[in-house]
């Protein structure tokens, strides 16, 4: 077995421990005969993973006893639909609009309601966020949203849109556990766990109950996507994706003997300084986002050349660092350095580049 | 390590040599240096593990050309819905309500548009399949809709509906890849596969190409549930439930190795006969479903007695046998003897029932 150093956007590396673990317990969880992916999602060995997930979890994020935790499937497109389904009350929203997953999620919006686009970063191809303290919001709007890391281009709000007295909903697939949180400024949090938590096809909704208490918004929800009848079941509505909470719970096992959120968060700072600092510094190779509002999760970067950019994308992929390519809506490179990304993963890949450098110059 | 026999009803046992490879390939699948959950749905060697999957899927079922196959996620109970979203264009539908399962669907079309019941088996507790040779089907209906194979009751259409022309839509969660199926005779066939196929958390549907040409029937269908649009994306519209895909074309595999479907009908019809000749002979334990209609899968049983039932329960826990008690909304027994039960596990599980009816008589 080698392993490579995995710089993908998402699903993305997982922690080595945690896979170890799953492989170990394939066959026989914990001596009950059988894998998790066999078990009924009523056993109460299924119960004791699911319920202990959440609770790991609440402990992580610090969760609120007001707000419901609820594990569903669909990925965050099918969320995009769940959000105004939800609370569109009023059949309006704020959306503020950072890149293509904010644009796709107001794009659904549209179809249940009234969009307002209260500010966009689409002037300068989403390499910013823009200033949002004093934005110009409808009174009636139902909730303000926003997308808090964005994948592809590499930004992040480092400041919380001041929403006016809005309900804030936030989708944080990509920066998802990567650093404390205070969960009780948002209405919503939730995220596909493929990049910083665990396999594709789980999404985790955290909602402050006042927002569900009555049931969705629009009589069209499918029950699947009503947040209320998923909370009131305790994400057990139907089988839920069983094997990928389970791998859930792992992730925050493993964050929690890392030292939580705290920890991950100068962990992660420290993977992204040995990046930035080296682009900054770098006569070949520069950032491509403004320095105030760069991710630590999603570094793009080019060199300006696109066939340079290719070729280092092949000679780094020979050299054992994966997907480092950028999506295939931006070109250039993008290295997602997630929790689960190695200092030396990083260290590598900068020693990695200046050689390139020095060979290409 | 040792493993149990486990009949539970889903998620449910899986092959072992699938499991087995599945561990085997957690830190590094096939030399690329990384699981399978971490990789980018993007990547070459995932494109080839979903192609492959389909590939496999379509020679198994022999699913004709003019056929889309796509795998999705949300659980049959988000179906319930996408099946009115995207079939429902004159408003009008007849379901055939053969158990909760059916009843759940009937009722989620409900929100969508006009469901007429055309035929029921209530009246006996679900315990038989309606005549259905010659219904009174309105001539404006979209499509009749069946739960093929009733997974708590445990009985099985051995004889598709007369629909009178109209389009036929099976759910076919629990009988999935049990035998050989003639697709031609559906409009739309399609189950979650965490009975048959694989680990809970994705769902395969299988559409003809002309009922989704001009795209979902309602506008109020989420992107994600738009079937046009999964179909175009080849199942990648957003990133799909990989690692789960993954499992199911493992299975896929199995299937093929071990025969294809001729080969687990016969399989299955002798699993199944063993359980059933017993209940025929047992002077303690009896079946609940009428003869004809006999699942192959999903053998429910009781004693007449709650309290014998419970000790049954319980005693063939302790001996290993796991999760044979009853649907929580119907009691008794149940076992679920699905492709990847072996035939050992039937035998063993006969000659404890008699041991325990000699112990209890």
């Amino acid at each position: 077995m080698s392993r490579v150093y995995n710089f993908s956007a998402g699903p993305a590396v997982l922690p080595e421990e945690v896979l170890k673990e799953c492989a170990e317990e394939m066959m026989d969880y914990k001596g009950c005969g059988m894998s998790v992916m066999e078990m009924s999602h009523r056993s109460k060995v299924y119960d004791e993973i699911i319920k202990e997930a959440e609770k790991d979890l609440r402990d992580l994020m610090n969760i609120p006893d007001n707000y419901k935790v609820i594990f569903v499937q669909g990925g965050a497109s099918l969320v995009f639909a769940g959000v105004p389904m939800n609370l569109m009350k009023k059949g309006k929203a704020a959306y503020i609009i950072t890149g293509q997953w904010a644009k796709k999620a107001a794009q659904e919006a549209e179809k249940y309601g009234e969009v307002v686009k209260v500010a966009s970063s689409a002037d300068k191809t989403f390499s910013y966020i823009p200033d949002c303290s004093d934005l110009d919001i409808p009174d009636d709007v139902d909730y303000v949203y926003i997308c808090e890391n964005n994948t592809i281009y590499g930004t992040k709000f480092w400041e919380l849109p001041n929403t006016k007295g809005h309900e804030l909903v936030a989708d944080v697939s990509s920066c998802f556990l990567s650093e404390p949180v205070d969960v009780s400024k948002y209405g919503v949090i939730y995220g596909g766990v493929q990049k910083n938590v665990g396999p594709s096809g789980v999404q985790i909704i955290i909602v402050r109950e006042d927002l569900i208490a009555d049931g969705p918004a629009l009589k069209c929800t499918p029950t699947m996507m009503d947040w209320k009848i998923q909370s009131d079941n305790e994400s057990l509505y139907n089988t839920p994706p069983c094997y990928g909470i389970y791998v859930c719970g792992k992730v925050f096992k493993w964050i929690k003997k890392m030292g939580g959120l705290e920890a991950m968060k100068k962990h992660n700072e420290q993977k992204a300084k040995i990046l930035y600092d080296f682009l900054d510094s770098s006569k070949m190779f520069k950032g491509t986002v403004e320095k105030k509002d760069r991710s630590l999760m999603n570094v793009p970067f080019i060199t300006g050349n696109e066939e340079l950019d290719k070729k280092f994308v092949a000679e780094s992929k020979a050299a054992g660092f994966e997907n480092l390519k950028g999506h295939r809506s931006v070109g250039g490179m993008r290295a997602s350095i997630y929790n689960a990304m190695p200092i030396e993963g990083v260290e590598k890949l900068v020693a990695f580049m200046k050689k390139f450098e020095e060979e290409n110059s």
